[in-house]
């Protein structure tokens, strides 16, 4: 997303420098490109460079330099730079605030300052605690055969941010950045265009806090923007490690390709319609309600969540028409938010737009415009079932922002094919009855959607995704392109940046801390012979 | 590996027929191919069709059915069917052993009848207890957020098996088949060509037992061949959940990359040369000795196994030049094992003449014959490290079979250099003085070898790969597709065939039994709340 018009340099504005191999230096590209506030349409002062392939190829090589001397180190020199950005973060916390909620609209306060910037830190601390005890790299025992496993780290990790969380998702601090770093690995952050000052700062506390805790100069990187054909290289490159991408399925499946091609994992998360299903007796007992929860999920933060209830499930009848009804009263009420960037609005209107050509009719909405900057009227649209069952790859599309397409099943056997016949999700809802009427027909649509979804909800609505050891930010393709692996949640979230390491009769000493007979501290979990235990053998 | 010429169907020899969706049936095929014993050279009676893209179709629509209806299933359904096949495999031990050695001439005892059978029906009991006890799907809690997560089913699975191992890594009995089912989800087999028969015999068997304990129809099917092209289409299909294969890197890379257009996992184990790396005071200490294991472990089996120690990195000097002579000796003296099939012994040759091509001189073998049936001479190559280092991707190339390349290295510091010049192997050993005098080089090379192979070993040679929960059977691409999954060792190998599913403040009794307050079993262990725990809530 984010697409910003590219530029010749002007002499006038400031270029801003990239970070590569422990040095803040002026690109080498000559084309730049700059962010624009979405709520005024204005640019923001300061360009920004496309680096050209051979500062990619740099950051690259100074990486790889990172990796091999960062081979064997304690999980603890991981977890002091961690904490040492976190709390530098927080030092800097009103600056950023403020830079962000220029670059992206995205309110200071509760969202920037009280919830996506506490989450940040917050994520980088829990995964300095993983990395200093060592659980997550699972080291097992078997002690009869002599031979131990753990996981260890894969390499320089390439980190791509998504446009709609400045800090939590943010390239060079984010999940997959905490994640990354945990594992023992140094990344290449390449920032998203929508934010480039947000990232820049970032970048500036964790380059201050890389050398505050004596990190190697490859350690952490910084690039703003490549070509695609560039992007393209970088992923497929030999001596990346893996790849973490959040962004449009497009510019996903592009690099997934070139990843795929070299055998390097790229671990994405696309696009997702997290269907949500209310059933008769749920809208019979708490029909207000479920409309109050919905309308809320569906436009906090102008709908530009992963986990956004794009789509909604019912079954015909009287209560479902009064539903949809007090959904729309509810949708034409509410202020209208301001879009990211220019790019989500004309994104969103091409999808309402694709929504309406394969069949589905517009019940509000559906108009540029409605609040400040980009944005357009809080949207949503409905079809019936025996339509969507025949177009069902069109009427799933994602349409990212403040929008939902209704879907009025006949009755629950078409429900059920609805669910059957539905891509991978990160989330799917269900909402039934407290009395238990509506089990019957929750038992024939779950196990569908279980199969579709990464995470499934009973009677609550999918964003909010907690950090959670239970979390499962993930789902199967094209919701992301790995169904074993979640993109939220410590320990398990750390894996994906890890390799497999079997060591067979290798003697003592040379085993790292966590396979020694003595346990490497007093609370790491290790798998023995079988069976989960603290303490050494 | 084990192409056999594909001949129109002749009305006098039997055709033996898949089995589909519950139903041993007639291919509607035309075309057929045969078994040939490679120790005779002549083919086997009996015809085997290669089946036509619709009736894989039908296959994997079966299979979708039964993964449909095995839903929520517990373990237990999965363990009585995998130890009935256990039992059943073992009481027909002795015709399955007649019939394998038939067909890939690899000794009835002990490798057959002692070893491998046996592990195979270990291999299946070892997931039998996995599917029943649970713990294989970390079953994970978080009470406070009231989020509960663990590792589900992935739906229908295609296994397409080696030739190397005709039951243990069978695609309808050995370890991927088993890791498929403990997982909960039905499996397509593809045999391979060179032992039809062996995998007809074992499907009878996995087919009986799914009768037996009341598995779908669609729950085991078996196909022998399809054309390249329809195998592409096989695992790129919207309804197979994931891809198991073992086997050569040129077919596996092609159906990788159309199981990677998908979005469908596949899990690979293509070449790897298993490098070995003997330090000069290992060789002082006890160079006979060495010379001994290698030959063993380069020779057993024809040299036909995964981790089969293809290249050996020595360091210049005169206890070296007599190693190699030592070694030379052994292999010159040592009897001539006979290939899998006609397949091998083209690829093996081949592969010894792109090694010369690229610079390598032949010490010994390197001409077919020497033994009985389709076989080559033992064989040794050696080239400098310089020269090695100037063309590392054609000097470790792989040549299937019993030869190896030596790497004279010009001293420790050009060993290091080729170390890192790898791709990804199963395995790396090291051999070195146990005074300590070779513990610098170690220390050397040893990190650098670690971040390219699945399993390193110390003082031990590759071959013999034990069934333990430390195992690695796996590494970094292009040795397998994914460098966090191993395709051996329970209860590890059964995540590949699962997506993780995480349970949202789902209500209790909705729950499958692992996530509930109440234990499933004693000894289930579950995450609860950061720790490692047995029993209920």
């Amino acid at each position: 997303m984010g697409r910003v018009k590219l530029h010749t340099r002007k002499t006038n504005t400031m270029l801003h420098n990239v970070l590569i191999n422990g040095e803040w230096r002026a690109s080498s590209g000559t084309a730049t490109f700059n962010a624009v506030n979405p709520a005024t349409c204005e640019p923001i002062d300061g360009d920004y460079p496309v680096s050209p392939w051979e500062e990619v190829e740099q950051a690259i090589e100074a990486s790889a330099a990172a990796s091999r001397e960062m081979r064997g180190w304690p999980g603890e020199r991981f977890a002091a730079f961690l904490e040492k950005f976190a709390d530098r973060i927080e030092a800097r916390a009103d600056e950023l605030v403020a830079l962000a909620n220029q670059e992206t609209a995205l309110p200071v306060s509760p969202r920037l300052k009280d919830g996506e910037l506490p989450r940040t830190t917050d994520q980088l601390r829990q995964a300095a605690s993983a990395a200093r005890e060592g659980s997550w790299a699972t080291p097992t025992i078997d002690t009869k055969a002599n031979i131990r496993s753990m996981h260890g780290p894969i390499g320089p990790v390439a980190v791509f941010g998504p446009n709609n969380f400045p800090f939590a998702f943010n390239s060079v601090a984010g999940g997959d950045f905490a994640a990354a770093v945990a594992a023992g690995n140094p990344v290449i952050a390449k920032g998203h265009s929508s934010h480039p000052g947000t990232t820049r700062l970032l970048t500036e506390e964790a380059f201050a806090a890389a050398q505050a805790t004596s990190m190697p100069t490859g350690f952490v990187q910084l690039i703003y923007r490549t070509s695609h054909d560039d992007g393209c290289k970088f992923v497929g490159h030999a001596d990346v490690g893996a790849i973490g991408y959040t962004g449009s399925r497009s510019a996903g499946l592009r690099l997934k390709e070139a990843a795929d091609r070299s055998g390097n994992p790229i671990y994405l998360e696309l696009s997702s319609i997290n269907p949500v299903f209310i059933l008769p007796g749920a809208l019979t007992e708490r029909s207000d309600e479920i409309a109050g929860d919905f309308s809320g999920s569906c436009l906090m933060g102008t709908g530009q969540f992963c986990t956004n209830p794009g789509m909604v499930v019912l079954i015909a009848g009287e209560k479902t028409d009064s539903f949809v009804t007090a959904v729309a009263e509810k949708f034409s009420a509410a202020p209208v938010g301001t879009f990211l960037s220019e790019a989500v609005q004309k994104g969103f209107l091409s999808g309402v737009s694709a929504l309406k050509d394969a069949g589905a009719e517009l019940i509000v909405g559906g108009e540029a415009g409605g609040g400040s900057g980009f944005c357009c009227q809080n949207t949503l649209l409905k079809v019936d079932g025996t339509k969507f069952l025949e177009n069902p790859e069109a009427l799933q599309a994602e349409a990212f922002g403040n929008g939902s397409l209704f879907v009025i099943a006949a009755d629950a056997a078409q429900a059920e094919q609805i669910a059957e016949s539905l891509e991978g999700n990160l989330t799917g809802c269900i909402y039934s009855a407290t009395d238990g009427s509506d089990d019957s027909v929750y038992d024939q649509i779950a196990p569908a959607l279980r199969t579709k979804v990464g995470r499934l909800l009973d009677d609550k609505m999918p964003t909010g995704v907690a950090v959670s050891s239970a979390m499962n930010h993930g789902g199967p393709f094209p919701a992301t392109g790995h169904p074993v692996f979640t993109a939220v949640g410590m320990p398990q979230s750390i894996y994906r940046y890890s390799m497999l390491q079997s060591y067979d009769a290798i003697r003592c000493h040379r085993l790292p801390a966590s396979l020694r007979d003595e346990a490497p501290n007093e609370t790491c979990w290790r798998y023995v012979d079988g069976n989960w235990r603290q303490g050494s053998l």
